[in-house]
């Protein structure tokens, strides 16, 4: 549900989700909320109660586009993308991939009036914690991270088990062809054949990093990795 | 840099990114990675040395590609788009709209030689713990992200002043026209006129939100209202 469904038109078409749709393998479906409207010159809009800058999305139009998708379907999960939501993360992806199909609610302006919400029964859900114009580029973040879990987008060297957030590691750096380049040499362990000894690399190297850029993974590494979690 | 730029058509042409490149607020350049590989057959993209699935973006066309970019500038920060870089949040946002000009590196596949990152000089942001099909959709989240800081993008009602990840609250729920909807009313204090109260109202709530939907923004919070920090 969105107010500028044309956004999604190249994200349909390009890259691994346009070929997953060409192959049925997923569908995305576009509903405009500005159809739904029964303001004059499809106004969505309005100011908000109790003063504050900016326009709110008001929920006459947002729960009628939503009762007509909802028509035909029972026990479908919608989503209303928000920095006030809970955090989106990649267990988090793992748990939606496994839905037939969800619905999306992108804002705009300042917000959503609250009831529409409500209404719709929606979950809020953050990409991170920095705000954007509307919420179309957060839904294809949500769309693709679950794409990758649905059978036969990924081609079969591509795979989801291994890979960044894992055991709270990042991931080693990589090196392809050719040996040298730039006078710069991939490092002589990965060329040596003793998957003991490249395998502790990668492990050191995932170390490293994760301790330089996510010091609070590397802490949850550290407490898993010696068994006890300290929860509270 | 992108090995899928018509990814970006929509996202330049549309929505408020699209009225701010018609109105030469910003401007948003594709420049086509495979245009440069040396490669047979367009191929930017090579096995991993060391063993483990998938293939990797070549060093070569992504650095001859930045050659090209880069040849009339200077002092031009580069990023790529990676889950396994520092992960972006608003006070980022704000430090990287103060530069005139960025580029950012999209991956695809399993990422990118690591030696592409060192010549290019690449600093790693991820946008959040998740994995996705490449950076193309990352990079309009820093795009937009960005963009609302851009003087005039966003219209005068709209405001980057009051939202979401000040002080660490997020932001109450807010209601719009009209005041009775499916039952619904709008919470009688907005209609008061009393601003002190409605102030009390709207930080009450954000506490609320906070406190159930991030438990670690209340913590900050917290901390920073009571004066000192803990830091460690």
């Amino acid at each position: 549900m969105t107010i500028f469904p044309d956004m999604f038109l190249d994200f349909k078409r390009e890259s691994l989700i346009g070929k997953a749709i060409k192959k049925n393998l997923l569908e995305i479906n576009t509903y405009d909320i500005r159809d739904f409207t029964k303001q004059r010159a499809e106004s969505v809009d309005d100011e908000v109660y109790g003063g504050g800058n900016g326009m709110l999305m008001m929920a006459q139009p947002i729960y009628d586009c939503y009762k007509s998708i909802i028509a035909d379907k029972k026990d479908v999960t919608t989503y209303y993308m928000s920095p006030k939501g809970k955090t989106f993360n990649q267990d988090m992806a793992i748990e939606m991939s496994k839905k037939d199909e969800i619905i999306i609610l992108c804002g705009h302006y300042e917000g959503v009036d609250e009831r529409a919400l409500q209404l719709i029964n929606a979950k809020e859900i953050s990409i991170g914690d920095y705000v954007l114009t509307g919420g179309e580029i957060p839904a294809m973040v949500i769309i693709d991270s679950l794409a990758r879990f649905v059978k036969g987008v990924l081609s079969n060297e591509d795979s989801t088990s291994e890979e960044s957030f894992r055991n709270n590691l990042l991931e080693y750096p990589q090196y392809t062809r050719p040996y040298e380049y730039e006078g710069l040499k991939v490092p002589d362990i990965l060329l040596s054949g003793d998957h003991k000894k490249i395998a502790k690399w990668k492990l050191e190297k995932s170390i490293e990093i994760t301790k330089e850029n996510r010091p609070d993974l590397y802490e949850k590494y550290l407490k898993e990795s010696l068994g006890g979690y300290d929860e509270f």
